[in-house]
């Protein structure tokens, strides 16, 4: 069983077992939503960010990450289409590296939710007899019923992404490459491209005006993976898809990086994750203007990579050559054999 | 440097660089507080529950893990005051545990969450290449201004203590003492015993009727030992506090190993911690009467065991000879190597 049966599990129990009160939106979205007095409800949600999983100190110093953790979990505000309210963060730090690296790690944490308009306003500090854990746990507000979820997407919507999604998972494979040795004629990327990796910019400004242009009718943060991560909304809001590779937005870095490695040159676009773009649907025409206002506000660029259809289930892409093809759904899962040497 | 100078250096920071919004209450409490609108404030609190730190699966199992873990973080919103809402948890755990381990633990976090009137509303499930991780965000909701707080005792009150403190110290030092083989004349204890450790009750109920009794001028829960988490009050409201030995609602199981171990009678009920009780303070004679309401309802023992005085950072203890002892006010700290061991 996949870490997402797992949580649809959970999901289920909890439905079953645990929610005696009603709340807003509970577990399988970016965020829960609890309700607020007046007209707001509150968005939370918490990620933990576990050393040997999601990153190695070999390529993350303490600062960064701290940086990263915050920014994945204010990405999922972003997504919901939240404003931040504040933020906690729960440390388990090895007992030998407490003194000299909390500092860097609560920089990296307190710098990156400030920049945000998100305070860290709590937290835990405990010893970890292993790996480094951070979990931050986000709140934001939204107005009731304005929440942006992942199952209400439409047939016919067009589905949208941020910036250039791939960057991330192309540099972490060349990191692990090298680590392995394996430095044979892969690529150099520089402090802009690396940063991708380490330090994400979650889509608050972006998600505004999305909010305003549009609003979407379903958002997710990719971090699994586009493929995977659309496949939450397709899943969530019962349809298919069809994506077209000629306008996929890919960055000659993570081509190249592919060629070396003889994966599809889209591969890190469809399947990288970790780049905390947003991905969203939205019906026709909406966005076609307002996308250059979002890219001159924010220098994000938003590119328009396929449409939603009816046929429930199905994630189809068309090659440039005309071909159709099914489409890997699944991304970064934890309890996976295939991915578990990441 | 210690876990509660570096949780001191990270709220300057913090309050320093990041606080850009005006929050009710940050880093400090048990809770942090967001405004709401209305008015309501929304508590938030997170606590990471670390295998090998504050549990071991020698005598936890993962329902258990589930239930503990819940009921900590669900114990800070009694400390405050705050009506539960909500519940998050992150939880990393190895891959070769996941299938079989994960129902149990999400029954034991799910039951104890929805009992307690706080459904569990999201989370992150991650591998973890090391020990067990489980970190649980909480959210309530409080009256504006009258979520109770650290910072607000005032000389002269009386200090309280609900149940029995010390119970699950004495518990956890005989299965420790059992574990490395040292079990000679170690006193048996019962599975009312055993579930103080394993299974604390947060004290929701008695909160709330505490509140409307008086409410306390400042309240925390016992998660450190009684002597560490009172000094948390006296130093967030700068005062002292006079205790009482002949007051201490000492059980007979934990005077017994304290006994066996060569400790004080009074130890565990001291510095034992974990019991997740609440200690409060309260102006002179608001809950001599009410202490019995609160027995009856709840069937909780409120205990008075001392005054606070204005001798700011003095905790002393009264013997049961008359003697005044000054009393050790560190508890369990993360850190610290002389607890490492635990």
């Amino acid at each position: 069983m996949g870490e997402f049966e797992t949580i649809a599990r959970i999901r289920q129990m909890a439905e079953k077992i645990g929610t005696f009160k009603p709340v807003s939106l509970g577990i399988g979205d970016d965020c829960c939503l609890l309700e607020a007095a007046g007209d707001e409800e509150f968005a939370l949600s918490t990620d933990a960010f576990v050393e040997g999983v999601h990153f190695r100190l070999d390529y993350f110093d303490y600062y960064q990450v701290g940086v990263k953790a915050a920014a994945a979990s204010l990405s999922d505000l972003a997504a919901m289409g939240a404003e931040p309210a504040g933020a906690l963060a729960a440390v388990s730090i090895r007992r030998e590296d407490a003194e000299t690296a909390i500092e860097d790690l609560a920089g990296g944490l307190i710098e990156t939710c400030g920049r945000y308009d998100c305070p860290l306003v709590g937290g835990d500090l405990t010893a970890s007899p292993g790996p480094l854990v951070v979990t931050v746990t986000v709140a934001g507000r939204v107005k009731k019923g304005q929440a942006i979820l992942r199952s209400t997407a439409q047939p016919g919507d067009e589905i949208w992404v941020s910036g250039t999604p791939g960057d991330a998972g192309a540099v972490l494979a060349v990191l692990e490459q090298r680590r392995k040795s394996k430095t044979a004629s892969l690529p150099e990327f520089d402090s802009t491209l690396l940063g991708r990796l380490l330090s994400p910019i979650p889509r608050l400004a972006e998600a505004r005006l999305l909010r305003q242009a549009g609003p979407p009718t379903a958002m997710i943060d990719i971090s699994d993976g586009l493929a995977a991560d659309l496949n939450h909304i397709l899943e969530d809001s019962g349809l298919g898809a069809l994506l077209f590779a000629r306008k996929f937005p890919l960055g000659e870095f993570q081509q190249s990086v592919a060629a070396v490695l003889g994966l599809p040159k889209d591969h890190f676009f469809l399947h990288g994750g970790e780049d905390y773009e947003l991905l969203l649907t939205i019906p026709p025409g909406v966005l076609s203007k307002d996308a250059g206002d979002v890219r001159e506000i924010t220098g994000t660029a938003l590119h328009r990579i396929g449409r939603l259809t009816g046929k429930k289930g199905e994630l189809i892409v068309q090659r440039e050559d005309g071909r159709f093809e099914a489409l890997r759904k699944t991304g970064f899962d934890h309890f996976s054999s295939i991915h578990s040497g990441r």
